[in-house]
């Protein structure tokens, strides 16, 4: 039987979501547990391999497994022999074909940035703290100068043997104080490329950058000129469409 | 000079407000970072002893300094100087007896209870996950009998030499899914009083108790009928007034 399911996790102590050497990785952690609730060694596929520090809403996995008992137990299972940086939201049986990363339609990221005047404990996790003034208008311009099929090469680097060209959906930062967040959908993101964008974004927010600037760097494909990324903690990975 | 404060932390992992010498503590760090700023070796009283694991939002604090400086920069000196668990959102010169342990009238506290179906590993350290059904009219009733001056023995330890009673003007549930918080305020609180109380209202939620007899309880001021303690991440010190 092949399962999909939804999983939500805080990447703080985690080397990113794809299994590696010298890290506690996301995807090391759900396979241990389905190997313990399994007894079998089971591979799983996700839609994003997240960045070390990046965390996820709407990571999705797909796996195969001889699981003989309800998709309830199972899903209740990882819960309990998860970590609790980890869960699983959402779970069902899928199509023997389904792939959580080729079958991908729209990926949505969110960056979130907190405004009060103080640095707050209870969100240092989740956002980075940015009291200072910030041109939101022209934030929001450049950020509109992203909308539509371009070669993001200035931004980020494309896996080995594709291209970088991505098509972004929408792209919209949203203030509600002492929130301020960036929205972005795209088909597919270049390695690390939420992250370089916010940090240029922002650069444009302190007037370092005017929006037609930023266009530029886009458009010349300048990797030099952009950045520097933004810090992992504010991103997640709220949701992935098919 | 004197210089009151109101500090926000994330409990999880200090040994609670108090200095004490085999775990960090709250009250150690803040020590630290005036002795870094000042050069002096300044002692600080607060509000209220928060236990080990909880958290504060509004705890106050109070303590005498020779700074030479603007309070804007002692603010921002501290707030540079602490862990990111600890931030001095308010600082103030206060008058030469202010005492923020004698002086306080009312102290707030709030208990946060996560209630969707899967837990949230964003929200697992401050809140408590309780997904199962709870009779919230039953839970609404029982806290209703705390309302006004009772002796609290069934629910907390005095400090040596005082008595056990307190008034309290608030205790209510409210619920804005899928958050359910129980926020109580009172005079003073014994040791460990508002996780007793929330332990033994949780299982008149859970209708192994009726309202009834958890009013027994607190009239008879009987400790082993009261409790278990819930969970001290789900606590928060969110104000206290003067």
């Amino acid at each position: 039987m092949r399962v999909r399911a939804v999983i939500v996790y805080d990447g703080t102590g985690y080397g990113g979501f794809q299994i590696q050497s010298n890290a506690p990785t996301v995807q090391g952690e759900l396979e241990r547990a389905l190997a313990g609730l399994t007894g079998e060694d089971v591979r799983i596929v996700a839609a994003g391999r997240t960045d070390a520090g990046v965390h996820a809403e709407g990571q999705t996995i797909a796996f195969e497994t001889g699981w003989r008992h309800s998709l309830d137990e199972l899903q209740r299972g990882m819960n309990a022999l998860l970590p609790e940086q980890i869960a699983v939201s959402e779970l069902a049986q899928a199509e023997a074909e389904f792939h959580p990363r080729y079958d991908a339609r729209i990926r949505r990221y969110r960056y979130t940035i907190y405004r009060g005047l103080v640095r707050h404990p209870f969100h240092e996790r989740y956002s980075v703290h940015i009291p200072g003034p910030l041109d939101l208008g022209a934030m929001a311009r450049a950020a509109q100068s992203l909308v539509g099929s371009h070669d993001f090469l200035a931004f980020g680097s494309p896996p080995q043997g594709s291209n970088s060209v991505r098509e972004v959906i929408r792209a919209e930062w949203s203030e509600d104080e002492p929130w301020l967040v960036f929205d972005i959908e795209a088909n597919a993101f270049l390695y690390r490329m939420v992250r370089m964008l916010v940090g240029t974004l922002l650069r444009v927010g302190r007037r370092r950058l005017t929006p037609e600037e930023f266009e530029e760097i886009l458009k010349g494909r300048d990797r030099r000129r952009a950045g520097p990324a933004a810090e992992a903690k504010g991103l997640s990975l709220t949701r992935v469409i098919y």
